[in-house]
């Protein structure tokens, strides 16, 4: 059981962009940060349910990757679109009635909002705890799997910093954005606890990812 | 004849850090930036002299490109070390008596200094010119092969934003350094005008480069 994280960012590191709205909830870049993602064969099948279509290379394997051996996810507020929709009671998300989850999701939120049981097996806890303690709520549903930090950075930094995260997935995709939450700030050094390898995809994406180093007994 | 532009950059675009002391010119973090590179047959070759060393994919192949093809550079006060040692009138660099660029070089400074004739066939030009002037000279030194647009950051950035750089390579080393001169910043939509690829080294090093689109006549 390991604690994961994945992002799409930016050359410049952004992993989020700042403006928000109904239309567009991740602001005008995030098709530009996502589009090599969208666009493999998994996230085809999983996001939008198209079967047989799509590109089958390296951001594709990544893709599946996140889709795998995941028993629980831990997402910001923002993420499911609190800070848009948290006075609607009937707000259930961006992802529709069936959402690609297929798993508990911890929300971390202050407000109360009561569970959310969808299709397809995604239920929605939204919970105010710290970081540790929502792990322990996280780890306890995953039934032995891994725990997904699903993001916004800011979630993912507050993980990383904690030192909780076992593994970090960075998609870089060949853009700079210079406007929006950046992934680094703040985390100068942290390569001193991972083992990192690197690995290119014909998008010209490139998935850097940090693996926590095992310490000798 | 093309102009390039080579940088070691960080996974947050850091492409020097901020210090520079007469021990390490380029700050602390400078040699976690080019460990990678300096690691390389190519470079332990060049810039230390030494034969049947170093390592010999994909870092090194990145490094061999670096040293071909080039028939003058264009650097920086700061990469000559004038910001340290400008009032030196013997300061020659730091790169000793035989420099590893074998060709003219234009260090792009205000102050006025006598043009250097190093061994080696390296050729230090002291000039004060706007980026298109300094690049006319270079062109005209560089005997029908690439300029090189040497660094630091600022001066890459500036080749840049001018719409003068042919290709850009970064060589983004697997760290997080938080201080220091941001390649990307003011560079939003840099990729537009550029297709991008991006190639993974055993290092842990993305190699990405931008290459100038070929508009159609």
């Amino acid at each position: 059981m390991r604690v994961r994280a994945d992002l799409n960012i930016s050359l410049d590191g952004i992993a989020a962009p700042p403006v928000g709205t109904p239309e567009q909830p991740f602001g005008e870049d995030w098709g530009h940060l996502v589009a090599a993602y969208l666009a493999t064969r998994t996230m085809q099948e999983q996001v939008f349910g198209k079967n047989d279509t799509g590109t089958t290379g390296v951001d594709d394997a990544y893709a599946r990757r996140y889709f795998e051996g995941t028993g629980a996810e831990i997402m910001g507020a923002h993420k499911f679109g609190l800070d848009l929709y948290g006075d609607d009671p009937d707000w259930k998300g961006w992802w529709g009635p069936n959402p690609p989850f297929h798993m508990p999701v911890f929300v971390l939120t202050d407000r109360e909002r009561p569970t959310l049981e969808m299709e397809g097996g995604t239920t929605f806890h939204f919970i105010s705890a710290e970081p540790q303690d929502a792990l322990h709520l996280a780890m306890a549903a995953a039934d032995g799997q891994d725990v997904r930090i699903g993001g916004g950075p800011t979630v993912v930094k507050d993980y990383l910093r904690a030192g909780l995260v076992d593994e970090l997935h960075v998609a870089i995709a060949p853009i700079v954005l210079n406007h929006g939450i950046s992934l680094w700030d703040d985390l100068r050094g942290l390569e001193a606890d991972f083992d990192v390898r690197s690995e290119a995809a014909e998008s010209g994406t490139s998935h850097v990812t940090f693996t926590r180093k095992v310490l000798a007994p």
